[in-house]
């Protein structure tokens, strides 16, 4: 296809996506919870095909020498598919936030006024090339009502379109025409800059991947974005932390996993309680391989406590997102130092304070301007199955709309409602 | 100022608006109050300056031969500044909404969730030579707990520089800086450019005027904005509707008053009862002075009925906002196409069903996808004071973050705030 193909291509989908999500937005919930477990049907009848579909892909890849992690990420196999079936199932099993009521009033002009809340229309999903992404996106979303173009990673697009097959299918059993979930057929890189410049057609992208593909999509997006960026995630262990407590929380949220988001990325440590916290802390960060890039307060605290091997911390080090097993550690004076760092070099992601102190606990959680805010408890809980949303469509750092892990609520807005018994306006 | 000048100020504008953003997202409700309070008896002592500065800019828009309601609108007389005053004495009387914790569930885990309410940090506003807009603004954002950016028409400039000061004399007998409020001092257009692409300082931009002035920002903006572009309001006379009931609706729907967003565009009527409702109507209208323009089928049944006078509608009048003494009307065979032809002309603002029929009533305000949707009562009703808001910022037509009337809430979002035990994350 050329470019001119593309984008009338594109057109339609996002013509046909709008058409449809007027049919699913007045789906009941049995009919949509029907269609997701129909979905599951047709995946579990279709493992041969989809497994066929797939070794191309990953046929392809491999002959592009790509990484094995890349490899491993785009692979299906049984019990891949097995996560997929589960995971509609459990969409399923999720309660319906689309047409709950709230607030209804009555106004002194006799009216009644309240909240109802409605799916958002159409969203747009941009994803690497993991292909459990494509049914985890088009579930949330057909759940809370919206219809769903989705973009996979071009090397996924034989998996992604037979997947896209077993949700028609599913679709289908349930009565529902197959635009509710379209996978864009071209890998061509202008389907995505004419995805992201429809806002008559769609009206939110969430991007899924790596912060240079989110930045960019935001950047050039007409359409609003929900996105992810950095995870430069504190802990600030204050004066009257509970010390046992705070080491095992500060060993949790930089090592349980190195590479989510969530993780703790800088700790900040007030001076009443550094020479008590930080060497058996470090002891257990070095004895797990941890490298650790310390300010010099910190540096003078842990030689003196006979440990070695440390790195002096940059500028750059404080607003890094590492991902790896690095550390950044500073030694502050205050709760008020420990908040101007945060505020200076964090990314508005998630943000802890490990404390005693009510009053400084409130004060971190009301000021701290940050999508998750924790007090005594590991950063590592920041995720939607944690949170009890069930699961996630991402993450976001945005102010507006949704902050922090977006679940089935976040894929939906509240509509005014007013019930009236023939009240007119008189002033 | 050239244009480099112009960066750097707005630059450093930015700055302090984000640095004051930190301030008063911690100010107590009383003190907030208090501020609000003092500038409402700063405005009230510098009467004689305020109009002083207002003849100033009033006598340039008259040398200019500007149209009298620009100049009305542009003017300020003791009873503007007795609005000005109680409109600071209402929002200081309403409930704060920073700082709310809501539904706080304790998870398997342990740790509990919920949420916490939060300013969105700093909000620009752009708006036309309207000074009222200076005071509401501010008024709005301080008690909201966010710093304010205020980007008024160059025609006010005078009138919006002396309203800075009363407004930083009232946040001086809080102890507030100035910062928490800033007017921008250039009437340079370059500045509006600087202030709507400058998301490192600005969290959400709230343009208050013309249609193709927020088009305009919408479409350069990086910082997100709050929009509202059209108001083509519907109202649907369903074929159970109260007769009696529908006329008195419909009348006081375009008729109240010809100019809001909120005013009824186009009247839709069920063929069942078009007999019924229509020639009793159309004669309110056409007393009233409304011009109609009428589909085949509604013409028929009006001249039959002995109205003259009637024009054809075309199809641009569907999707046309008249602001204006003029009303299209159709006649329809259903609700379906009722609800086709909001979806297809309207502007997702507010629109109504006149009905007795409940499971009609609940269909049209599920399906029809606007930001107000209303049962048995008048479209003008779409209003932040009628709702119960308080005063509004503005009324928006998108579809994330906030829908139709913008109050104090709609100036804030949502956190997560997690409360701990020492919990850590162990899969």
């Amino acid at each position: 296809m050329d470019i001119a193909d593309i984008q009338s291509y594109m057109q339609t989908v996002g013509a046909r996506a709008r058409a449809a999500s007027r049919l699913i937005a007045r789906a009941s919930t049995a009919l949509k919870n029907q269609a997701l477990q129909a979905c599951a049907a047709a995946i579990d009848g279709a493992r041969a095909d989809l497994l066929a579909a797939n070794a191309q892909d990953v046929a392809a890849v491999l002959a592009n020498h790509q990484d094995p992690a890349f490899v491993d990420r785009l692979k299906l196999t049984h019990t891949t598919l097995d996560g997929m079936i589960q995971g509609l199932e459990q969409v399923a099993a999720l309660p319906d936030p689309v047409g709950q009521i709230t607030d209804i009033n009555r106004r002194p002009s006799g009216i009644q006024v309240g909240k109802m809340r409605v799916p958002l229309g159409v969203v747009g999903i941009i994803y690497e090339s993991r292909p459990n992404v494509t049914i985890d996106a088009a579930a949330l979303c057909l759940k809370s009502g919206n219809a769903t173009i989705l973009r996979g990673g071009s090397e996924a697009i034989h998996s992604n379109l037979m997947l896209a097959q077993c949700l028609h299918k599913g679709l289908a059993a349930a009565g529902l025409p197959p635009d509710v979930v379209q996978v864009i057929e071209t890998t061509h890189r202008a389907a995505v800059s004419q995805l992201i410049t429809m806002p008559q057609y769609v009206d939110v992208i969430v991007p899924r991947g790596g912060k240079s593909l989110i930045a960019k999509i935001s950047a050039e997006a007409t359409v609003p974005v929900i996105k992810h960026l950095d995870g430069i995630c504190h802990i600030f262990v204050d004066a009257s932390a509970d010390i046992e407590m705070a080491i095992r929380i500060c060993d949790n949220a930089k090592t349980q996993r190195y590479s989510p988001c969530n993780t703790m990325e800088t700790l900040l440590v007030h001076a009443a309680v550094a020479s008590e916290v930080l060497p058996s802390l470090c002891r257990i960060y070095q004895a797990k391989g941890v490298e650790l890039r310390v300010c010099s307060q910190t540096r003078a605290i842990l030689t003196t406590a006979g440990l070695s091997g440390l790195v002096d911390a940059l500028q750059a080090d404080w607003k890094t997102e590492y991902l790896a097993p690095i550390l950044s550690i500073k030694t502050v004076a205050s709760l008020e130092e420990a908040m101007d760092h945060i505020e200076k070099f964090g990314s508005h992601h998630t943000d802890a304070i490990i404390t005693n102190n009510h009053s400084n606990a409130m004060r971190f959680v009301r000021e701290v301007d940050s999508a998750t805010v924790l007090i005594n408890a590991s950063t590592r809980f920041a995720d939607g199955f944690e949170f009890g949303l069930g699961a996630e469509i991402g993450i976001s750092t945005d102010k507006l709309h949704a902050r922090g892990p977006v679940g089935l609520e976040g894929l939906t807005s509240q509509k005014w409602l007013v019930l009236g018994q023939g009240e007119i306006r008189t002033s």
